[in-house]
């Protein structure tokens, strides 16, 4: 015999879905928004039916985007001559928070993984080679992941882009800062001292 | 200069005010909620509809109920002679995964918590003396949880109770099973010596 609640089940349910999410931590999201305000469900509500309608990918960079260029496309203060490419939309949110780079973006939306049935078409590369067959393109940064996927990714579309002479260029590796060489993995300390530079 | 898209920033800050999602969860969420299909994000939107709609308090026990009694106070075959007193919808899932009790509930909905102004009158008390004066109740289980507020709260309703002569009784302290003597605090300890049973 259940005494279970259905409309309850059925949310904690829908909340389970989320990543990250467990039961308990449904159980505790359902509870909130059962006690929430009305104002604060339907605006809860709203901003996911508002985001879902409005956000796209943009025409240019397949950034996410609510006009038809998302915000750095659209601005007339970026160097659209130099081309990052990343794996995800979170990748360019990063990169803006170090406030460095000028130039625009390229959003793959995934890496090429065999094992998970994602090839080249799948990701956006075809609008990158429109790119750059359309501008005056001066580099092209790789900026996806140090993973095995995301570094044949960079390599797959660093041999694609040969034939257009641009120069293509790949993130440093390293120990991160703020942390210790006693724990960084020999790879990355490979990659370092590979990597090395003069102090001048 | 910010390049932020003005939805999904408030979807973010949306998801960000759920009970234990940060701001790095708040983003994956949203993302989340961006690239699943139309059909998953309706079924979604239209859980948490539905159980705001429908869910409210059991009209006997304040238990959250999609009916007018709770899936408990619904049922033939529990014991309404029994009332076990607990603080929260929660509690009620916890004890009823035990498979051992078969009395009834009564959910408060909340401790007596003066820092937080929170007094008798904003939890369920008046629910629970009408169901004591117009039925016959044979015993009164107080398991609200074992901090200060939870044993305040247990206090307060016993003195309350006690013209009705009904036996209230408290859920057992003692070393959880599976724990280790040797970690347990010195008050739960002592609790556990207070309240040892004979081996027979």
């Amino acid at each position: 015999m259940s005494y279970q609640i259905a409309s309850l089940s059925r949310l904690v349910e829908q909340l389970e879905r989320l990543p990250g999410i467990g039961h308990k931590s449904a159980q505790r999201l359902a509870f909130h928004l059962l006690n929430i305000p009305e104002k604060s469900a339907e605006d809860f509500l709203e901003a996911v039916r508002d985001a879902r309608e409005k956000i796209h990918e943009c025409a240019v960079c397949c950034n996410l985007a609510d006009q038809e260029l998302c915000p750095v496309c659209r601005a007339d203060n970026r160097d659209t001559g130099v081309i990052c490419v990343v794996e995800d939309p979170r990748d360019v949110m990063a990169l803006e928070r170090t406030r460095e780079y000028s130039g625009t973006y390229h959003v793959l939306h995934g890496t090429i993984s065999p094992m998970d049935g994602i090839g080249p078409e799948q990701l956006r590369i075809k609008e990158l080679l429109t790119r750059v067959t359309e501008n005056d393109v001066r580099e092209i940064i790789m900026a996806t992941n140090p993973t095995v996927e995301g570094e044949a990714t960079a390599m797959y579309l660093s041999k694609l882009l040969k034939p257009f002479g641009i120069p293509v260029t790949r993130l440093a590796y390293g120990i991160p800062v703020g942390g210790d060489l006693e724990y960084a993995d020999e790879i990355t300390l490979r990659r370092s001292l590979e990597g090395r530079s003069r102090i001048d």
